[in-house]
C-alpha cells in the first residue's frame, strides 16, 4: 500500500482526464494495478471478478467494484475522491462497466490499462465490437512517468536501502556458498533496511552471470568466480533495482576489462542524460562504447527503463525511442556484457534526470569490488 | 515453480490443440501465467517484453520469449518440449508473434491467455485489426478444471498444511492481539507446514468479520467477537484456501445460529456435489438453505471457486452456471453470511468430485470453535 497522504489523487485523476480528452480517448478503463494505485490510492489484487475506474475527459470518475470489496475501496483514498458503484456475483459486470461508459459508448475510443487481464479486456469487447481500444500507457506513461518530489524521496528512499543491501553482501563470504543462499541474504537484508517486499534476486554466478535473467540456482560459488548480483523490492510502494558484478578473489584480466569496458558505458550514459535529449540516445551512448571495445554483439538488451510503482515502466532507454527527457523522469542505467558460457557482467543506477541534467539515486560503489 | 517431473505436459498441449481445433479456433496464445505453466512447465514473470506459447491444432507449439529470457526457458521443461524462437530488443515482436500464428494469421480467430496482459493483446490486435480472439479459458478451463491424480494428491497437501494451520492458530490466544498479529502468526504457519508462498491471509473480527474481503488490520480482538480466517499459499504450485469463524469465549446467541445456518448451507452444498449436476445448482443447494433461514439478503456472493495452480479458477460455482460437474473437479464450497456492523460468518472447504459423489480435501473441525 501506498502512504496516501504523500499523494495528490485529486490532481492525478483531473490530469489524466484531460489527458485522455488531449488524446482523442472518450475514457480511460483502469483495472487494478499500479495505474489504479497511481490514480486513486487504490490498490486490490487484480482478480476474475472485475474492478475498474472509469475516468472521462468530462464526468468525474467513477470506480465499478465487486459488491464484497465495497468496503475495501471506499476504505482507501478512492472512497473520498471517487462515487464507487458495485456489483454482486451473478450479475454482468460488463454491462455495467457498459453503461458507466457513456450513452455514446458503442462507438467510443477508449485506453484501457496495460495490466487488465485480456479477459476482462475481451469481454468488454464482446459487448462493445464497434468500439475501439488502445494501451492506457499512452496516456497515462507520460503522467506516471515524471515524478514529484514526493515521489523521488520514495525512489532515493528505496535506492538506499538497496545501497545498504550491497554494503551488507560484499562484507560477506561468498566462495562456497550456493547462488541460493546469497539470494536469501540478499532477500533478508533488503527487508531489514526497510523494504516491504523483495520483487526479484539474481545471483548469477560464473556462466550463470552470462544469462542475464537466470534467478538463482544451486551452483556453488568458486574462487575466480564473477558473479552477477541484481535485486529490487518495493518500499513505500516504491521499487528498488540494483546491480553490481563482483569478483569472488582476484579476477581474470577479462573479467576486469569488461568489467571496465561496462563501467565506461554506464558512464557515458549517465553523462548523456538531460533534459530534451531523446531516451533512445542514452541507449546509444552507452551501445557505443560497448560496440567500439568489440563486444557489441554481447550487449544484446536495452540499456534501462522507467521505474516507480513498477518495476519496468515509461521512459524505455531504448534504441529507436524519440521520446526528449524530462526533469523528473526516473529510470535505470543497465548495460551488460554477456560471454554465453564463461561470465557476464552489469552495473546498474537508478538515476533521475533534474532540471539541467542527472542525479545518480545509487550510491553503492561501482567499480570492480572483490569478495572472499 | 511446479515440479515438472510430475505433470505431462507433451499430453496438456496436444489437449489443449485439438479442444482448440475443436472450438473453432486457429491457435492459443498463452502468455505468462498459470495457462503457461500448467501446458509447458515454465512460469516465468509477466513482463511488458512479450512471452507467448503459440498452441496450434495442426501443428507443433512455438514459444516466442525475449532474447535475454531463452536460457531460463530452454532450461524448463518447455525446453525439451517446444520449439524456441527469441527477439531482441528493438525488435517488433507482436510481427514475430503475428509470424508464428500462419500465413492466414490476418483473419483468424485465436484464443488468448485470461491472464495475458491487455497491452499485448492490444497490440497484437492493432496489427491484425481483422483477426478474432476470445478468452483461451473457454478451451483451457474445462482442461485445467479436472484435476489429474497428481494434481489432486498435490491438492490435497496443501490442504492439509492449511488443517494443521487452523490446528495450530486456535491453540492461539486471540483476545487482545491485532487482526494484523493474528495473520502474521497464520502467514508463519503457513509456511512452517509447507508453504512456498502466502497468497492470503483475511482476520477479520467483529464488525470487520461482515466485510468478505476484508484483509487484516489494527483492530485488537476482544471477548465476544467472532472472528472469520480465511487463508491460504502454495504448496508444490498448487492452492490452498480455507475458512474457519471461531469465537472468542462464549459468543452470543446470534453468533451461534448464523454460524449453525452457515454450516447446514454448507453441508447441503457438499451433500448436492456429484459428477453431472450443474455447478449452479450447488450454490442453490446452499443459498436455500440460507435464504430459508432468512438471511438470503446477507449471503451476497457465489457458493465457490475451482482452485488449481490459481486460487480461483473454472468450476465457478455461482447460479446460473449450467456446467456439470465432473470427477476431478476441485473447487470452494464457502457459504457465509455477513451482519453489516456486527459480524459475519464463513466457512470453507476444498472438495474434489469423485466418480460417485464428492471427498473433502479439508479436515479441520467445522463446528463453531470456541477460542480463547
Amino acid at each position: 500500500m501506498i502512504p496516501s497522504m504523500a499523494h495528490d489523487h485529486a490532481g492525478r485523476l483531473a490530469r489524466a482526464g484531460e489527458a485522455a480528452g488531449a488524446a482523442g480517448l472518450d475514457a480511460l478503463i483502469v483495472a487494478p494495478g499500479p495505474d489504479l494505485a497511481y490514480l486513486a490510492g487504490y490498490d486490490p489484487p487484480p482478480l476474475e471478478r472485475l474492478t475498474a475506474l472509469v475516468v472521462r475527459p468530462d464526468g468525474a470518475p467513477v470506480l465499478l467494484v465487486p459488491e464484497l470489496e465495497r468496503p475495501l475501496a471506499a476504505a482507501s483514498p478512492a472512497g473520498s475522491l471517487l462515487a464507487i458503484v458495485p456489483w454482486r456475483d451473478g450479475a454482468d459486470p460488463y454491462a455495467a462497466l457498459g453503461r458507466l461508459l457513456g450513452p455514446h459508448a458503442a462507438r467510443g475510443r477508449f485506453g484501457a490499462a496495460d495490466r487488465m487481464w485480456a479477459s476482462h479486456l475481451m469481454a468488454l469487447q464482446a459487448r462493445l465490437p464497434e468500439a475501439a481500444f488502445t494501451a492506457a500507457s499512452r496516456v497515462l506513461g507520460a503522467l506516471r512517468a515524471v515524478k514529484d518530489a514526493a515521489e523521488v524521496e520514495l525512489l532515493r528512499s528505496a535506492a538506499a536501502a538497496a545501497d545498504r543491501t550491497f554494503d551488507a553482501i560484499r562484507a560477506e563470504r561468498f566462495a562456497g556458498r550456493a547462488e541460493r543462499e546469497v539470494a536469501a541474504a540478499l532477500s533478508a537484508h533488503l527487508v531489514a533496511f526497510g523494504h516491504e517486499t523483495v520483487s526479484f534476486v539474481i545471483v548469477g554466478s560464473g556462466p550463470n552471470g552470462a544469462s542475464p535473467h537466470h534467478e538463482a540456482g544451486d551452483r556453488v560459488i568458486e574462487p575466480g568466480d564473477a558473479v552477477v548480483l541484481d535485486f529490487g523490492g518495493r518500499l513505500s510502494g516504491y521499487a528498488s533495482d540494483i546491480t553490481r558484478t563482483v569478483a569472488v578473489g582476484e579476477p581474470a584480466p577479462q573479467v576486469r576489462e569488461v568489467h571496465a569496458v561496462v563501467r565506461a558505458a554506464q558512464r557515458a550514459a549517465f553523462e548523456a542524460v538531460r533534459p530534451g535529449v531523446a531516451a533512445g540516445d542514452v541507449d546509444r551512448a552507452a551501445r557505443r562504447v560497448i560496440e567500439e571495445a568489440g563486444y557489441g554483439r554481447q550487449f544484446f538488451h536495452r540499456t534501462g527503463h522507467g521505474i516507480g510503482l513498477e518495476e519496468h515502466e515509461p521512459p524505455w532507454i531504448v534504441q529507436g525511442n524519440g521520446e526528449p527527457l524530462r526533469p523528473g523522469m526516473a529510470f535505470s542505467i543497465e548495460p551488460g556484457v554477456y560471454l554465453e558460457g564463461r561470465f557476464g557482467v552489469r552495473i546498474e543506477d537508478i538515476v533521475v534526470v533534474t532540471d539541467d541534467g542527472v542525479r545518480s539515486l545509487n550510491e553503492a560503489p561501482r567499480d570492480l569490488t572483490v569478495v572472499s
